[in-house]
């Protein structure tokens, strides 16, 4: 059965904009912190597969910002497989408030799989295994 | 009728990783600079919304990344107008590298309105008019 | 006597460049998360500070590269104050790679007091009391 | 005799932070775009020389905030080269708002050549050729 890893970080100044809260985009950038994770949880370190010639980049992602995450809030990201085949994998994430538990955002990035020449390639197999589906744990 | 605007910005060296391409996080911040690009030309500048004391976070977003833009690239950013109702709109976006026209990625946008107590309120009827629907120029 | 605090971070994917390092613009953006920790250390919250009204912005910085960070380094932000005024507060960082030790970067970052007006004010009395000075650790 | 280049660009909403102005971390990114230009227009194009297996990382960066950009102002970065040796080259940098001209910000960025090893090299010399030095344009 599939499991459901937590990073937990502390929002940065810079990741704030005018608005006074955390700028949309950094929300990508807490989901690949959520998923760098969660793979090394898995066994499976993505800077050991980019140094063995296997590239996953994101080809979709999809987010719902449902409350603002604000400077110096530390907050929680889940990570978990919401789909792996043999070239595509999703994974899903949640944003949470550690104070109070508050859910901030959530989302759903689908990563391929492409070899040295940027040529669609299969995820090797030892870490296809480790992708286990795990059912979302909120609503996405 | 509703129209598409056109944003050129050249690939800066800090949006790329070290896959060799752009960061995907930043086609979120080069969404919002179509979108201001596009209200500008509306003639409904987005500082000065805020500075009126409306504000119009992004509560959805949804990537399909097509092809990888690369540094020192010239790209071209399409803005326009997918939905507009009282309290949401919806801009659609497409990238394209200039050279070659190549489709780099493309992406749904939504926003709500809210007011300074971050309360949900309705578009000014100024903003609101002006915010005319185009139907999409790229397959979404 | 002043004393030197200690943060550690994960180098995250989105900070690398194509060079395959972390880009030279992120050691601001750390050293500011340094500065964040120092000071709730020093029983000063920098956003407690915001709240009463004194923004604290960067006038000066100056930073010399040693050696990269990479991508999933786990690295350890230095912070301390260097000197401390009544209006200006300039404060010492260096960052090493937690695995084997190496100073990567130092940075000297001096900051001026402003309030809401965007006026030159002193630092506030007991937030002035708390920076007290501390000798480099390292050679800047 | 060396010149400066000009390179403009607009504030983007993601540069801001919560003080309402630009983060300071950008400046580091707007000389970048400073540099690419200016060393395009010597006829020497960045991506060219990484092709070709040179670098130019950061080894140093001097930066004095003078007065906040915001978001949606036209700023101008100029760029110049200060000093260049073999191996070494430092270049100087202005940022003014466009709108009034008034200077924003100054900086000083030294890069050191590597090879595709990380070893320190020379500079190639058709690069070394066009980096002729200009006096600086403003007081640093």
């Amino acid at each position: 059965m599939g499991y459901v890893t937590e990073t937990e970080i502390r929002v940065r100044y810079a990741e704030t904009d005018q608005m006074g809260v955390v700028h949309h985009a950094n929300y990508l950038v807490w989901f690949e912190i959520g998923r760098t994770n969660h793979m090394r949880h898995l066994g499976v370190s993505y800077r050991q597969l980019e140094e063995r010639g296997v590239r996953l980049p994101v080809v979709e992602a999809v987010l719902r910002y449902r409350a603002p995450a604000r400077y110096d809030d530390l907050v929680r990201i889940r990570c978990w497989v919401r789909r792996a085949g043999s070239r595509l994998v999703e994974f899903g994430n949640a944003v949470d408030r550690v104070e109070g538990g508050r859910l901030l955002a959530t989302g759903q990035i689908k990563l391929a799989a492409l070899d040295a020449n940027d040529t669609a390639t299969t995820i090797p197999t030892g870490v296809r295994d480790a992708l286990v589906v795990a059912p979302d744990p909120v609503r996405m």
